[in-house]
């Protein structure tokens, strides 16, 4: 009991020393061997994905020596990477920024186009408040608990007009609750911001999304050619399993791109993240994603709607692989957060550093069939 | 032959779309399938060091499996790696910067604290003059060649103290000739710049010069904390042959770490370049690199001198992995370059495009002994 007592104090301290993220899973093994994670819930991304990648690694580079030379030599300049993305997503290759991690263009786009105001919806993922420059000022839209965290497109249309940011933010869907807004809510506000220096759209959870029945995948990447103060950006770590590599791109104007390539960025993703690259641009690798793609939205609908019939907590409605649930028999969310980490090796996340949420909130992720049922299970007896 | 001419112009315009840094071999290969690459002196590493963190790759994470882990999840935040590196260098973490590589930090460091004016040496890594922002005014300090490019203190510290720049760059030895300025030397310009903002000082190719005759390492990290405008910025992908892996570190003032850390570079290196700094903290690990380094060492000395022997070309002298050769028999050095690449298989850096450079210069790196024998053997027949 000492001892859980203990773990517990120590995973407090860890969890403020990693400002508003969760400690990494080795930060937390290093910190405190005692834990064990069975399940990893608080990380975002599909597994079966990260299955398949690890099968081509296996075959392309381990069983062929070739890995070494992916190790040892630079790996190609950001614009030749590009050309790779380019002929997965249909974009020219000069609309393409290629990042060592979607957080890496998150720091770069907000620090290079944001130039007074920036207007970022809350709840959110921190970095997009915190990496922004001194002279910046940040204005906060915040999403309704009421109204189940939707973003009603209108009202916050009305917002931005009122207040005149330069540059606006929408993770869709948005981390931390998984509320989407359609392709058409989409256009609706690009089409009510043209006057707007810049307008950011994380689409790192879009490939979870859909709109149609067959789970088909919707995207705004080629809207860029229509708006040129669109910026997406897309993180690889989710929809692919791949947080490990580093490996992201957005899509913006070409003399945005330019920009960014004029002032560093050079080699800034690893070898075997540009190898991942390579198989992003290839068709059978795509197709065998696309099935596992489509079972884990499958899964992820169903996990969710499992959660639904668990009493003392409310979960919020998601097209991402994750529920925000909020805990409402009166316990804490560090309690149970640090209840499944430290009793049941569930490992998910505390939102209590999330500004925007008022109320005892944790995310999970949906993960492997078996992991969600185990999850569920948990859940329901505690 | 006119496949050899065709092969040739490919080259050129390959050199030409990589700016001031060659086409990786990546690049060359995608564009240039034709061409087989036998031996990569354009690429300055141990090759050895390459295969010795290959074997605990194999081992660590291959056979157990345990690279999927490292692959699937976030790796640990800027911090905590800096922890790792602490421990091997013996200066504390909260002096230690991570980086995706020694280029994002000199993107980093040049971008957050140089303000107005930034002397740097020529010839030199083109990242240091390309990377810096609008607003600030370069100044060359010119190596001479008939002084073999080798730095004098005095001339140089009297050129800084004339025109008054905030920051300046060192590269020692520096990049693409090779010259060493002694720990003594490197003192004296550190005594005499108390007054500037910063001094950068680039330790990459650090661990293949040496004062003693045991060539023990030489370093000047633990001077940060004597010097608080000293930035030393450290690249592990010539000493440990793992440029696909984007490692590197940066020593410096405690608040100027603080200051780049607010800024972003969250989870800036991958999962295997995390795994490479926890090698770099254990003791065996490096015991075993230490013997590959001075083996290194030995034979890049022999290399060098075996090419001194060579009649047409000039070699300067190098305490580097590499050394700058002058084409002195009227041949361009692009001639030499292609010719090498082409007909023999061996890939060299053509320093046409360096500033600072009259006349016709090649970069050769040393590499495996029986690579350097056959390097000696082809440009002593051509």
């Amino acid at each position: 009991m000492f001892q859980k007592h203990n773990t517990i104090e120590k995973i407090k301290a860890l969890k403020s020393n990693s400002g508003s993220h969760s400690p990494s899973i080795d930060t937390l093994k290093v910190s405190c061997p005692e834990i064990k994670i069975d399940i990893d819930a608080c990380f975002l991304s599909n597994p079966y994905a990260t299955e398949l990648f690890m099968d081509h690694l296996r075959t392309d580079l381990i069983s062929t020596e070739k890995l070494r030379s992916v190790l040892e030599f630079y790996p190609p300049q950001n614009a030749e990477v590009a050309k790779l993305i380019s002929s997965a997503i249909g974009v020219s290759e000069k609309n393409i920024f290629v990042g060592n991690g979607a957080i890496e263009i998150i720091q770069a786009v907000i620090q290079a186009f944001v130039k007074k105001k920036i207007c970022v919806i809350i709840p959110t993922f921190s970095s997009y408040y915190e990496f922004v420059g001194g002279d910046v000022e940040i204005i906060y839209y915040k999403l309704i608990k009421d109204h189940e965290f939707k973003l009603d497109v209108n009202h916050y249309m009305d917002f931005i007009k009122k207040h005149s940011p330069d540059a606006i933010v929408i993770i869709n869907p948005n981390n931390p609750n998984g509320s989407y807004l359609s392709s058409d809510e989409i256009k609706y506000i690009l089409n009510e911001s043209t006057e707007l220096g810049t307008v950011i759209l994380d689409e790192s959870f879009i490939h979870f999304a859909f709109e149609q029945d067959d789970y088909s995948q919707v995207s705004c990447e080629k809207l860029v050619n229509n708006y040129p103060n669109l910026v997406i950006i897309k993180s690889m770590s989710k929809d692919f399993g791949i947080a490990g590599l580093r490996a992201g791109y957005s899509v913006m104007e070409e003399s945005r791109v330019k920009r960014l390539l004029s002032s560093g960025f050079l080699w800034n993703i690893s070898g075997l993240a540009n190898y991942f690259f390579t198989l992003y641009s290839n068709e059978s690798f795509l197709k065998l994603y696309e099935n596992l793609r489509k079972k884990y939205i499958t899964e992820t609908i169903l996990f969710i709607n499992e959660l639904r019939s668990i009493q003392g907590i409310r979960v919020f409605p998601s097209k991402a692989n994750f529920a925000l649930i909020e805990i409402i028999d009166g316990r804490s969310s560090f309690d149970v957060f640090s209840k499944l980490l430290v009793n049941y090796n569930i490992y998910v996340r505390d939102c209590s550093d999330k500004i925007g949420l008022q109320g005892e909130f944790i995310r999970i992720a949906s993960r492997t069939r078996s992991e969600n049922d185990r999850i569920i299970k948990v859940l329901s007896e505690i």
